[in-house]
């Protein structure tokens, strides 16, 4: 059975080397490609450049926005090692790079050597007692919402309703809506689809840009939604940054997220 | 005056466009110049290229271990905008990339826009209250310590003793031997210069080589010896991520840290 996330992050090779990697219609939050779709398609192309199963830890810078349209990726193999290799990709659309990224991909194996966790999953509802995300009042509809089905942690809703709890966190479920298993590029998305916390912290004060996000994948997720935080502790200067814990049902940490982002300022009243 | 951290990180410029970045002696462990070090050569070269005060996030991949000599660093402005410049880097020799670096650089100013701060710094005792940072016994002198005077928190230092806390935390004091200010180029060499958490975790066990390394550059720091604590929460997979805060004296968190590095196995007894 086919999936969408899968149509919509497969990688063909291209004549010259490169690889074609369209951005499809409906991953995108008002018209601009999400930041995670973006990071998993460009991903699945490194991850073919070298032939390995998971990406281990992706970093992506981003630099212009990405309405759907054609696009491809071009990929180098930047080290070649025995347990990892280092890629480095940029998704171009008319001689113009979109996204730079570079990852480092392997098999993350959650049993190989010691283990010793000091942090526990975060401790909210269960998914079926999270509604569903859902747009601001008025807002068109957002096309990556069609794709996943996501649910928000009630305490945590105060934005959708064009409010703030004061609180710079987000958190929730992650899953796809036509029943895709979360793999490990599953979570690349994930690290980057929910709401900004600063809608939390600030109510609706316009977009907070990504400029650049990591993810490290630490475990291969067992079948089930995502259990997902987000927390930022610092606002100044004008950027805040966000980080991201990812938990499977089985209480392990499958990936953390980091990343730097504009914070928008305070609109005149 | 010239200090020994300017003379080491000034890129001047070769006949091809590249820049000039040799490795010099004593900014190593072990004999491989240090991490934080090497990304704060290449971040200096890539900053000279785009002409911006500040280092705003750098990540850097390692790919190979670089003891002193010469090398070059190949730099490519990726994105050159109003606000901020992102800059790709690489440090060659004889043909090999040894670090792949892309960052972002602009200026670093704390005052731009609101504060929200959630964490407070760390609490421990201060610079003087905390003794110098030795190497294990038996263990050669630490080129890099010949630079710094870093001091470590009496907690934190069974490592030193060939022991361990059971924690995987890491807590000191950064600066300069020679009384250089950190500067926010300095804050990227502070980021990887402190012992590895994994040192109180396990034990004396092997390095903890650093797969990927991003620095967030908050603010630029007062005048004064930077607090820095560095932690680990999760060790599976072989992995394990470190997570350092540093702090100003005047009570200003000035960078955040994240890297991804190997955990070594346990030795056989």
């Amino acid at each position: 059975m086919s999936h969408e996330f899968d149509d919509a992050t497969a990688p063909s090779r291209n004549a010259d080397g490169s690889w074609d990697t369209p951005i499809p219609e409906r991953w995108d939050i008002m018209g601009n490609a999400n930041g995670g779709y973006l990071m998993a398609r460009v991903a699945a192309a490194m991850r073919a450049e070298c032939g390995r199963r998971d990406p281990v830890t992706v970093t992506m810078h981003y630099l212009s926005p990405a309405p759907a349209g054609p696009a491809r990726t071009e990929c180098r193999i930047v080290k070649d090692g025995r347990r990892l290799a280092v890629v480095s990709g940029a998704l171009v659309r008319e001689g113009r790079e979109l996204v730079r990224c570079t990852g480092v991909f392997g098999d993350v194996d959650v049993d190989a050597g010691d283990r010793h966790v000091t942090v526990a999953p975060p401790d909210f509802p269960p998914f079926a007692e999270c509604a569903p995300r859902e747009t601001s009042p008025g807002a068109p509809p957002l096309g990556l919402m069609s794709r996943l089905d996501m649910r928000i942690v009630p305490e945590d809703r105060a934005f959708m309703a064009g409010g703030a709890t004061g609180e710079a966190r987000m958190r929730g479920w992650f899953t796809f809506r036509d029943g895709r298993p979360v793999d490990t590029l599953g979570l690349l998305l994930a690290a980057d689809s929910f709401p900004p916390t600063l809608m939390n912290l600030f109510g609706p004060r316009g977009w907070v840009p990504t400029v650049e996000l990591t993810v490290h994948v630490r475990a291969v997720p067992v079948p089930g939604p995502i259990r997902c935080v987000f927390t930022t502790r610092v606002v100044q200067g004008g950027m805040c940054e966000e980080d991201g814990e990812l938990w499977d049902e089985s209480g392990t940490c499958v990936a953390m997220s980091r990343q730097l982002a504009l914070a928008p300022l305070a609109q005149p009243q």
